[in-house]
């Protein structure tokens, strides 16, 4: 494969269009206009399951768009690092880039849908990598679910020279207790069954007073509240815990006036509507 | 301060509004309509200079609307870990709240503007602080400048259970090489005059092959290229470097087709039009 398309003036361009964290509303003006010009859609899935990415875009697609589900071969994460899950998912990606590629040689634009930002833990770019040798490709940047939950939450994330570090909750203990305690502020992703790990992991940091969990983001039955008050038993796998920088270091250093304004945004434990 | 708006019915509301890297076009759909209907637009410059954000919002703002700048007290960050400096810092950020305030009790909606995310590195979050237990208020997060750039780019950055690190350049060399050693993917912020040290401690982390540099984003006057071909003496204060994870990481281990795959994007030097 990637050899260069024949005729590039004909062929159709690739667009990886980022859908952001839930809301449509926070959809870019650029990923609207796209959407109302795209030929066809292609969005991952699960067999079975409803696309939120395609939900997202619902308002601002063509009514005659074809739409392309890429449809994951395997349901649990459970085997992934094993070579057969490597070599299945490899096959598919290598199998949906190339039904991808018959449209975009077909003189179609196609829109790639991604949750979020696409090349931000994003199954995008394992299309990207395959097509944009090949076809005139442009990446949309979308608001990342991170930044979907910190500006629900209310809460300042970093300021100034502050490091950020984002985790997968997947890590163990150890290193995410450590890592957790070498910078200023934290975002945990890939929750889900590890909470009590992450939870173990910020206590032995020190950090687990001002850590803030939030759930489904920027949907419609969002909602955050401090760590401290959530229990262990139900987190959704895409939801993620917040350890602001700036705020988290005022409030722990400074307990006068200064520290009651970081606090502003400290009543958390609201719904969105 | 801090006391609660005694006619909260009556009171504007505060909207901190993301604007994105720069490309108008990046806009979210919400930014876009909070535009459209404040009656007061906020924005963070340096006297004598234009404001980036306002330049974004141009197309999408009222003609009726009350500017309001807030002009930073200092325009060098020299001194800026002084107790002076905070203290005039302080006193601006203060000042301008109650600017605010005053336009939000006599019923108006005011829209902050921040370039990129408001929470995010975002001097809004001041205001935010000194605000949101006073006043109905709301974070539309933007695009952040690292998204943008790592779209422009077509890098992608990270993936699976890759740990994402974001490190200020004004870190001093040996803690950047540790941190930069330490993660799968990297990006550098505020790189200006500290770009040879960043370059130094990239080479020390063995990263220095697969870094990519950013200038001005999503700005019409943007680029990109390996940071083995940019040159130490021109990079402006809010350039970016880029240390991709995921396809740094195949490039590094494995030579083969996946490695060839996932260096599609490497055609990097160029400008976007």
């Amino acid at each position: 494969m990637a050899e260069r398309d024949l005729h590039p003036q004909c062929s159709g361009r690739l667009y990886g269009v980022g859908t952001g964290p839930g809301d449509p509303d926070l959809l870019t003006l650029k990923a609207a206009r796209l959407l109302g010009q795209a030929d066809v859609i292609a969005y991952f899935a699960k067999a079975g399951n409803a696309s939120n990415a395609l939900r997202i875009v619902q308002a601002y697609r063509r009514d005659d768009v074809i739409e392309v589900p890429l449809l994951y071969p395997v349901t649990t994460e459970s085997h992934r690092h094993g070579d057969a899950y490597r070599q299945a998912i490899t096959a598919f990606y290598d199998q949906m880039a190339a039904e991808l590629a018959g449209h975009l040689s077909a003189g179609r634009d196609v829109v790639a849908l991604s949750e979020g930002d696409p090349l931000f833990y994003g199954s995008y770019m394992h299309l990207h990598v395959r097509l944009a040798s090949r076809f005139v490709t442009e990446v949309v940047p979308g608001i990342t679910a991170m930044s979907g939950c910190w500006s629900l939450a209310g809460l300042p994330i970093v300021q100034g020279d502050d490091v950020l570090t984002v985790l997968p909750g997947t890590l163990d203990e150890e290193e995410l207790a450590q890592r957790l305690a070498a910078t200023e502020a934290a975002i945990v992703m890939k929750i889900g069954r590890n909470l009590p790990k992450v939870r173990r992991a910020l206590a032995r940091a020190g950090r687990l007073d001002c850590a803030v969990y939030v759930e489904r983001g920027t949907m419609t039955e969002g909602r955050h509240l401090p760590l401290n008050r959530k229990t262990d038993d139900d987190a959704p796998y895409f939801s993620l815990v917040l350890v602001p920088g700036w705020a988290g270091r005022l409030a722990a250093t400074d307990p006068s006036a200064e520290a009651d304004k970081a606090n502003a945004p400290a009543d958390l434990e609201t719904s969105t509507s």
